[in-house]
């Protein structure tokens, strides 16, 4: 049904949803669905791009294993990344109060759907 | 009751445990307790404590406010690492099929009195 309704679906659905976007490891945005946002969602792509990196690095160090998921929660946000496949991740925000489980449902349930319009 | 007691029974208690250490965001490690672990945690803590420096920095970047929480899960492993205090941090590692909830409940639930022994 096209990236950015996939993306829209999953920010309307969730609860206490922000903003969706698709990436590419080497930082190029590919899709985006942000509602009025207390926060500066293309900066934010950019930091996220760096901590995915950080973190893939490691885990390639660490031997254990393909990275699923990466959850950050801070005061006032809770971001949930998921791999789309080795060269896409998708980042999902939502306000402090959002729905943590939800929200890793839906990736989780949407992620094949998103690595067929990818690929 | 003691550091080490502390993470001993975080580790006991809560399924799939590999590890706890808690480490300062300066790389020195402070203390730990590891069951026999498929992973060098010893390395693990290092690699993390890059990731972290990179997550806090972003979030200092995209004002958030504080770091409080961020999961990690792998296809061989799952890790809670929360704040303690701004100097220190708590590492949870946990086997593939590890109990993340109750993970993230043992944490937040023990933080308070690992602050106390810590400051």
């Amino acid at each position: 049904m096209g990236l950015r309704r996939s993306l829209q679906e999953i920010v309307e659905k969730v609860g206490g949803g922000v903003g969706a976007l698709i990436m590419g490891y080497d930082g190029i945005p590919i899709e985006e669905f942000i509602l009025e946002s207390p926060f500066d969602m293309q900066l934010m792509a950019v930091e996220y791009v760096n901590v995915m990196k950080e973190v893939k690095r490691s885990i390639g160090v660490l031997k254990t294993g393909e990275l699923e998921e990466i959850l950050i929660s801070t005061e006032l946000s809770r971001i949930i990344i998921r791999s789309i496949c080795e060269d896409y991740f998708i980042i999902l925000t939502l306000n402090g109060d959002g729905n943590y489980g939800k929200g890793r449902y839906l990736l989780k349930r949407e992620i094949p759907g998103l690595r067929d319009e990818l690929i």
